[in-house]
């Protein structure tokens, strides 16, 4: 560490994750002696405010990243896949939010508050999970560590902003097509790239990202093969389904679990929650208090709610998970990351 | 029956599924003598257009069901345990849509693709199921059948209308609030009798129905009751979470499965679904075929597409069902109910 901090570069500086992350740098107070704010060609000559300073964003090349420390991608997985490498040539330490690298061996898929000692064996790359893994496997992490865990179901209700800002815009702008009784043309979503297009204005679509051979989205792919991985148990039963709502900013969760020991019960899951890092407990069925998109965003913590125990299944419980996808589910698991870094001594 | 058919009232005839039960007995040449509009003091008095004659809603009383041979009721609960009884007295068959008697020894509680046969039993009073449980329980007849079913665990993606047409019109409200960035106050989701109400408009809320001792919903409890009770298997696991969505009509909902015998795969579920009575299957994931609740509006059938064998468990199944709420969900399912009744000569 120099005296001032490190060198630090943020790969997709004018995206959605990349002005969380500008932001999430700034109030965190992360130790920074000079900041690179990096994009595609086509965004290049921006001007950011940070902590007062204008900066103009460049164009992203491999020798952007010379004397580089720390650099952290977020403009897709083919812009990670061509310059991670070359950042990591250049001594940098590379957290990728793109889903280039999560699989790959030798690269660690972190989320600090299950399995940060796995940092220790990165190799250069370290890869941020998807957002709708990062906040079920935190907010499960204290129950498995006390009573293991042998399977999970989910099914999710995805915020827009995973897709981006122009997927925002949409949702947007055909909710006010629709309220005024105008034809819409769905141009972006479910999957920008893909073949068709679908209302997401009042409705509820069940594809994010592309289809596997399966019959699964490349979306639940990420949560059951990234849920293993973080959790470093092959043996974990992971079922998913996800879906896409007409929400700004905050990804649910309908999750249920069955745990391998006897002895638990919802008191027991919430006294768990309740001392877990980063998890605020939002658990009052008697007073309606239960996690709601409309009040994650912007926050940092992950919510947990509705706990039940299974009618049939002693060892099952349901509850309901809400995260600010781009802050705990991309951003700011980025540079807490970062932060464990400096904490175990790997960022020099 | 008399030559021109019977002599039908609907109890909740201005209703947002009221409505509908007009609509369906019209569309679907339900044989009618006579039609008597019923409904509370309040909407008494109100013209109501039927196969082109002017018909006025007049307020229920006891002495309204004199020489009603079936009474199709849809006013709320209270409704019907006041005057339900009072109509059998007098000679009608009584199909409730409310919640009021589903539970109760002796009621039969009717999907007629499941259980028509259980109309026989009944004792004047008929159960129409909750919404969210008719759509999902005649989706999965056809897989019980052949294969037994042990286990359900759904996640429910539920539209507004299912809590009356005062929600809808709150939901579309306060998205024209907050797309003009006004200020907005709930006043009736997620439960109009309830202490709190949250925003509704780009948000997910895990409430529907109000909370009992166990901290399930009473929506999810019907949900696991009533399937019990329709499919006639005490020993069936179900576990149900229910989600209220900014969508006007069309309950989605993500279904886990796990069947009792060997040898089923995706294909098969296709097939018995591709068979099934009232089911289109929608699922061709290769080009992003699957059900959508803003396509379900106004059609009669339940959707059934996103089927995936479990990764883990030979014997489960994922899918997504989907339905209109008011017809399939309530309306139609009432009407399908009435012409068993006629099919079993139990309507005289």
């Amino acid at each position: 560490m120099t005296q001032q901090g490190f060198h630090v570069a943020i790969v997709g500086a004018t995206g959605a994750v990349g002005e969380q992350m500008l932001d999430t740098l700034e109030r965190m107070e992360f130790p920074i002696a000079s900041l690179k704010l990096l994009s595609s060609k086509r965004s290049a000559g921006k001007k950011i405010t940070f902590k007062g300073d204008e900066l103009t964003v460049q164009e992203a090349t491999p020798d952007s990243f010379e004397g580089i420390q720390l650099a952290l991608f977020s403009a897709g997985g083919s812009v990670s896949k061509a310059l991670a490498p070359e950042a990591v040539k250049r001594g940098a330490i590379v957290v990728d939010n793109t889903s280039a690298f999560r699989m790959t061996e030798g690269v660690p898929l972190i989320v600090p508050e299950v399995n940060e000692k796995d940092l220790e064996k990165h190799q250069g790359i370290i890869s941020n999970p998807n957002c709708s893994t990062i906040q079920m496997v935190a907010a499960l992490e204290p129950i498995r560590k006390a009573y293991g865990l042998k399977r999970i179901v989910v099914s999710t209700y995805q915020a827009v902003s995973g897709a981006g800002v122009n997927a925002i815009d949409e949702m947007y702008d055909q909710s006010r097509q629709i309220l005024d009784g105008e034809e819409i043309e769905p141009k972006i979503l479910p999957v920008s790239g893909d073949k068709k297009h679908y209302q997401i204005a009042f409705n509820a679509v069940p594809q994010i990202d592309v289809f596997q051979e399966n019959g699964y989205t490349f979306e639940e792919m990420k949560m059951i093969n990234e849920t293993k991985k973080i959790m470093s148990d092959d043996s974990l039963q992971v079922a998913a389904t996800c879906v896409r709502l007409p929400v700004e900013t905050g990804h649910s969760e309908s999750v249920y679990i069955e745990v391998e020991k006897d002895g638990l019960d919802v008191t027991g899951v919430r006294q768990l929650l309740n001392d877990a890092p980063g998890v605020t407990l939002q658990d009052d069925p008697a007073n309606q208090v239960y996690p709601l998109a409309s009040e994650s965003k912007g926050k940092d913590d992950i919510f947990v709610g509705r706990i039940r125990q299974d009618l049939d299944q002693e060892k099952g419980f349901h509850m309901w998970v809400v995260a600010d996808n781009l802050l705990k589910g991309a951003a700011l698991n980025s540079v807490q990351i970062g932060f464990s870094l400096i904490k175990l001594g790997l960022l020099k």
